[in-house]
């Protein structure tokens, strides 16, 4: 049995943590999968370690090379720890950002060119592909200040970021989402948070019907 | 005014630290340039931070693409903060391994392949290559037996690897060695520490004759 991979993609501010969790409550009635709910950068003991280091707003010195291989460290980690463990189960998978985060921020964002960037996580993941991308697309003005105003004075290091560079992360979703029109989704997350939830559930009842009850 | 760039290689048991140390106080009299010594991995904050999750002997759950990231991310940050700056000041760098370790421990050692491992290091360095490399070389038997009576008990992750893995590492590095003549020499680390300090000053001073007062 082979199970099944959905990530969530989108800016810093879309939302991407709530929508996840209110998505797994309407749909584990009736999934007949057990689903596993991970997160990046994350996800493992040893990746949770390295998550410190990259979101420490103390490392103000980090280059974005190395920005990008620990993002990509961290990754092999949670895929071979935690992903592919639980896809040989036979589970749904749902990980809050994968690779695209890594092409937008890094390839994109800091400028480190998008092929690059996914040859370094072609080679940490094993060209692992989500079976279904959820972009939760939304103007990273609108992102930034609604992380502003929910966590004003406790942003981890990339969302101190200015909104120039958060242009240019959204910029390269654009990219990477047009290379992969199968697999990547939009869903509008400039909708009330139950919008949202629904587009994001009937997506993926209709992406993967085979495992949900009629 | 460019600097200078020298790496020691070899096994784990080797004697690189005490090599270097030795060294360096022959040279600094006569040396024309101010001379850094570093090592991997580590070397700079960050990068001293990605060391204590890569050599923590409690990681043992660590998969091999992840450690070569993890190196290859405290390798970029080490090459931006410390070895390129003083570089570009003029200095004698010398370093205690760099990518070639990589080559043989995660590429060879590991499996992972010396050209993709490579490929992943290009990236992190931005091509950066020493003038010289001076490898230790010694039976990865001896190594291993000088490292159980001086460190028992006390061995990082990678030293409590078993033998077998200490001689694909060995093989690795003559792989890498003779893909370039021309950088690496080797000095038999077998002999006292007197004659393989002298061995490798004489390489120094041969190599690199414009920095030495007469």
């Amino acid at each position: 049995m082979t199970g099944y991979f959905i990530t969530f993609e989108g800016p810093d501010g879309a939302g991407k943590t709530t929508v996840i969790n209110e998505v797994v409550k309407q749909i584990q009635a009736s999934c007949k999968r057990p689903i596993l709910v991970t997160r990046e950068p994350g996800g493992s003991k040893i990746a949770e370690k390295i998550r410190q280091i990259i979101l420490d707003p103390a490392n103000t010195e980090m280059n974005a090379k190395t920005e990008a291989l620990l993002y990509a460290a961290s990754r092999s980690q949670h895929v071979s720890e935690i992903i592919e463990p639980a896809l040989k189960r036979g589970d749904l998978v749902i990980s809050d950002r994968f690779v695209d985060s890594s092409l937008a921020y890094q390839g994109k964002g800091r400028g480190l060119g998008i092929k690059q960037v996914q040859a370094i996580n072609d080679f940490a993941t094993g060209h692992l592909q989500p079976d279904l991308t959820i972009f939760l697309d939304l103007d990273p003005r609108l992102g930034l200040a609604r992380i502003s105003r929910a966590r004003a004075g406790t942003e981890d290091r990339l969302e101190q970021e200015k909104l120039a560079f958060h242009q240019e992360v959204y910029a390269g979703y654009q990219e990477v989402n047009a290379l992969h029109p199968d697999r990547v989704k939009l869903v509008d997350a400039s909708q009330e948070l139950p919008q949202v939830v629904a587009a994001s559930v009937k997506l993926i009842a209709s992406t993967l019907p085979e495992i949900f009850e009629k």
